[in-house]
């Protein structure tokens, strides 16, 4: 079974719901046979690279909130966070463009799907719980892709051509678009189930339960090792002309 | 759309239906969709490592077949492996076991599927092209890693070590069971549908257009974004406590 996963490095509720999801995996029978993919997904896309502002001015401008209101609003997510396990720096964040992170992410996942989830990981808690901002400083990415066990020079040459992975970046999105998806974290389990949100733990188990009992039998297209159609090889050998 | 691809590099017609595969992919319009991902099916998998013996002695014992006849029967398979623009040897292949070579196609999966897919091109042209056995040669198999851009010694070390991904080759094994496959190559499509064999270029085009034109919706099992639900973050921004 394969669960895809869209969502983007500024979107706590991503960060979080990553976590639920996870523990839902750990305690699902079948979790072996469950493979996970990240997607790209830019809540802000038009945003320009280098326009980064503090996450408390983005949220007093968008949701015309004083900054006491912003401020109790990120320690209300810190504190979902902070139960999930997670840190969360609830002072001084920043928000800005993510499409670098993204065409990363795709880099680290040509060199494996351990690579790009190490590497996912190690963007949250970057973003969320470290003081070093991961916007606008090119060696701090450098420094996380290596952490999650990459090339530090590949990863600088990635960020330094602005057109390696964009294309990667741009199909994860338009492939989101569609499939419905109208926000993040967004959730696909075998291309037939799809959940968005932070979803409390009950809900991924359910769903991945029901996703696992929904598995169909394959409907036969051709089957080459029925005697009649193409040449196939099977347990008794291989389709021999002459034989 | 995903492709997966159980085979096996042992398999002659494995490696005639991965090139009629790739040319119906080539023509095919949603092509930049669509994922391929090789999977590990052993023909013989109670043959014991260093059981390597001439091709034409297995066809010989196996169909009951004089010599000429297991020749001729080579000369035919290569016939159909040149008429794909594949160079195939017919004089004096090996067979042996292939858990090994497995094994090294699911670390090169770790490093990207790119990698992978220019190991089991390289395993494939060299058992079946070129004169040198890729059986019971352990650094014929590192320099053919090296050539799929991986890494010598990692590769080194992973045939050192028996352990080493075999549960991933046991794993893909099973799952080939599971889904009724009955000879290789074995191909899956958005795990709807099957079809076995090297099946002519139309086959494979018939079953990509299939497979994509039913594609349906998700259904959706809980929108976080629809005010309702979880916490998500949408073009909108996010939900924000006390927003």
């Amino acid at each position: 079974m394969r669960v895809e996963i869209w969502s983007d490095i500024a979107c706590p509720w991503c960060y979080v719901g990553k976590a639920r999801f996870e523990r839902a995996l750990a305690d699902f029978p079948h979790r072996d046979a469950v493979e996970v993919v990240h997607r790209s997904f830019e809540l802000d896309p038009h945003r320009a690279k280098g326009d980064t502002a503090p996450v408390l001015a983005m949220l007093t401008k968008k949701y015309g909130m004083t900054e006491a209101q912003a401020q109790a609003a990120e320690d209300g997510v810190g504190a979902q966070a902070n139960a999930e396990g997670l840190a969360y720096r609830t002072r001084g964040r920043d928000h800005g463009n993510t499409f670098d992170m993204h065409r990363l992410l795709h880099f680290a996942k040509e060199r494996g799907a351990d690579r790009q989830d190490a590497l996912i990981a190690a963007l949250y808690r970057a973003n969320f719980a470290e003081e070093a901002s991961v916007f606008d400083d090119e060696e701090r990415l450098v420094a996380l892709a290596a952490e999650a066990g990459l090339d530090p020079d590949a990863a600088r040459a990635v960020l330094a051509d602005p057109a390696a992975y964009a294309d990667d970046v741009r199909a994860d999105e338009r492939e989101a678009a569609a499939l419905g998806a109208n926000g993040v974290p967004f959730f696909v389990l075998d291309r037939s189930f799809g959940l968005s949100g932070a979803q409390p733990v009950e809900v991924f188990q359910q769903a991945l339960t029901r996703a696992w009992e929904s598995r169909a039998p394959l409907t036969v297209l051709a089957d080459g090792a029925d005697g009649t159609g193409a040449d196939a090889c099977g347990p008794d050998g291989c389709a021999v002309p002459g034989a």
